[in-house]
């Protein structure tokens, strides 16, 4: 009777955040589904064996893909009363380049990947939670992961200085149209690099080759502090969470 | 041996978060010592009955009373490692007064009750945390209550625009300070009017007049936040939490 | 010779700023190039044949079209010094739209004309601007016109928030990298209505059917402002200037 | 008949912004009146001597110097429509001071002098502007210097942060309460040294010790663009205007 459970949509398919994400979300008896482009991944079929975890292969940047993925999650486990936003969004192309240099496809593909791709998920996930049943005044929460890009310019990083605010600018307009309709909307900016242990016993980062110590984001506790997002009371709903590791430089 | 369980200082004395934070980290097994004022008012005499709280007698704004304050704590209950700063600090005159009919006495006395005991409190709590052994890194939380005026200043409120801007900017160069030395600071700005249920069944809250239903934020809500923002491993420490309940129009 | 006068850009070609822009810059002695998708409207050929404005055709969200205009303006007037990003980019279907009912073609196109347009136009202009010479330190103005939701995501307007907000992001990360390369990086949000006279002695303003009356900004006073920019010297050059009439409620 | 001349009131006088504020608006052909603590500088001297300027003693951080401040500058040169609070409000002992390491009495000065002062001096222009009779619907212009530290609160400077938080919130509520009745509040946030010619042909700013080259605003062009806020239409005043030398590290 997987369909009964509360049912958790995880946008974006990584290692980090998502990985930690779908492990916490089942263990907590939850019903996930995570979504990627690639759906070959080791990780992914990991989530699926050991967790019960349920991929869907889906172009978070794409109209129709969303509309299908909300369509096939739903037929699966049932309507997602959490979904999870958790892309990054930038090609390689755009990583520290000079306003000069960069090339407008993979600027475009950025502002798609990030900024788009949030209101196409945001999107579908409003209009399937407005439809469910309240509990305790609660339709469902929509979470987006952002970066200290979110708030600062960085040089060398106008592709992604873009999409962060964007995406930022997204989630405030989304939560306030949302909040008073049962929506718990939260925009989580971290302004850290994100490192989990490996194999050999080092931790790594998404952006290889800058592997630093223990300052690095854990995402099994980003994940907690998504569940407790979640938990909230909406008398007291967090809108925005800042996080940062502790010896972030900021 | 109460001197052994671990220690929070919550400084102000009202019925509301400071209250709901007194009850929760007593019954997490905490010594919880309370600072205000007046410690005659009733619900300071129900928290030390009931619930084992200390109660001490502070001026959070002067800095002979803050020095006592932190060690009178420390050598009843031991040093804390969790100190909430929970002041509001406007004196009623100051409440919807345009700019030109305020009176400098309480605009000052917002100022010195806010932002100045905001860094009094702050002060003393960072050299006592400074000098306690980490636990997995962490030596202590210093929890700053704002409101949305630390944002946004609006009309008719100059003196709070101004005290909690100030206290919005110390929490941000404390963060930024004592972070990477193992203190857990965050900011807290509550965007909402505080309620909780009154014996009569009404929901009150400290605005006396403004009785609004259910979209205030429930005190005890906020306490289980602050309990788990203490709680956090310092490689994902959330320096800014932004609280909204549902309803609230921002 | 046109040619040696000062050149300034202005993209976007409605009656409002850009015509204002337009007028005021041809009267201060500099050479004038309008672009715009569409050339025909009466507004730009009394530009062109009152004031000598050049008139472009270009699709500022198009990469090729907006390598072509600089290549044009500058084989045509010389290379422009002064670039003004001036434009809204929302197409009608997003307006007053609720999250859950916007198309997705239409949010595309607002992040597309809005701020994938100011990093194309951004990116030409600094490509030219980096090769001129420096006069006092100065190679060449940028600058952005944008809206309060780039600072605040209102419900109903989410495609607009988050454009709004990418196009702030893009406008710091490029001030930070190209001011200590000599090019000024201006951001100019305006929180108001724009309105000016109509023959017929009324005011009008941009959103059809919302005229009021004297709380709307003069584009005249606008294009004023954007020249003073330009001519700022480097030690003291403004960023970010927040516009807003005496009557605008915020 | 100077009293007949627009009236200016510069507080603070440093031999920085306020001396090119006070030549400026003196050529510009205002009554210029400037206030200072200590009124025996040699700045104050040559500005009295060779530019008309009158001075007046005033602790800005007094109510009742204040209000005679105001009462003494209207008395001689007629009330002011153009206000500048210029005053850093840092003593010496809070410089670079690790939280733990201040001491509380600099601390709650730098708070009066800066922010607390900002208010006695707003309140009591919009007193008397208020009184004025509109030209173009203007009444007057209050403006606010302020810092970098009004957005960002740096390490080792938490008493600055406090207080230019403070003014900034303080600036915005006056805004909206004032900007709808005629009077242009403005605050000007400048993110950069100050410095200017010294006899023997280096440049000096106002931190000793600290000379660089040309990446310092200069004060005249501060001055100048102070002229030009007040001189805007109210249809489009500034609100707010960030300004950074072009080789400002950001």
């Amino acid at each position: 009777m997987t369909g009964q459970a509360e049912v958790a949509l995880i946008v974006g398919g990584g290692p980090g955040i998502s990985a930690s994400c779908a492990r916490l979300f089942a263990g907590a008896g939850m019903g996930v589904a995570v979504a990627a482009r690639n759906v070959d991944k080791p990780v992914l079929k990991r989530l699926a064996e050991e967790f019960g975890v349920r991929v869907f292969a889906a172009d978070a940047a794409d109209p129709e893909s969303v509309a299908d993925l909300f369509e096939n999650v739903t037929g699966a486990l049932g309507a997602p009363r959490f979904v999870v936003h958790n892309i990054d969004g930038r090609p390689r192309e755009v990583f520290r380049k000079a306003i000069t240099e960069l090339d407008p496809g993979p600027v475009l593909e950025t502002l798609k990947n990030s900024t788009f791709s949030a209101f196409l998920i945001g999107q579908q996930a409003a209009r399937l939670m407005l439809k469910l049943p309240a509990r305790d005044g609660h339709k469902g929460t929509i979470l987006f992961t952002n970066a200290s890009a979110a708030f600062k310019g960085y040089p060398n990083s106008g592709a992604f200085a873009a999409a962060s605010h964007g995406k930022s600018g997204l989630a405030q307009s989304m939560a306030r149209e949302l909040m008073p309709q049962g929506i718990h909307v939260a925009h989580v900016p971290i302004d850290a690099a994100i490192g989990w242990e490996q194999p050999d016993g080092t931790r790594s980062h998404r952006l290889a080759g800058e592997t630093r110590d223990d300052n690095m984001a854990h995402p099994d506790r980003i994940a907690e502090l998504y569940l407790q997002l979640h938990r909230q009371h909406r008398s007291t709903w967090a809108y925005e969470v800042v996080l940062r590791p502790w010896q972030e430089n900021w």
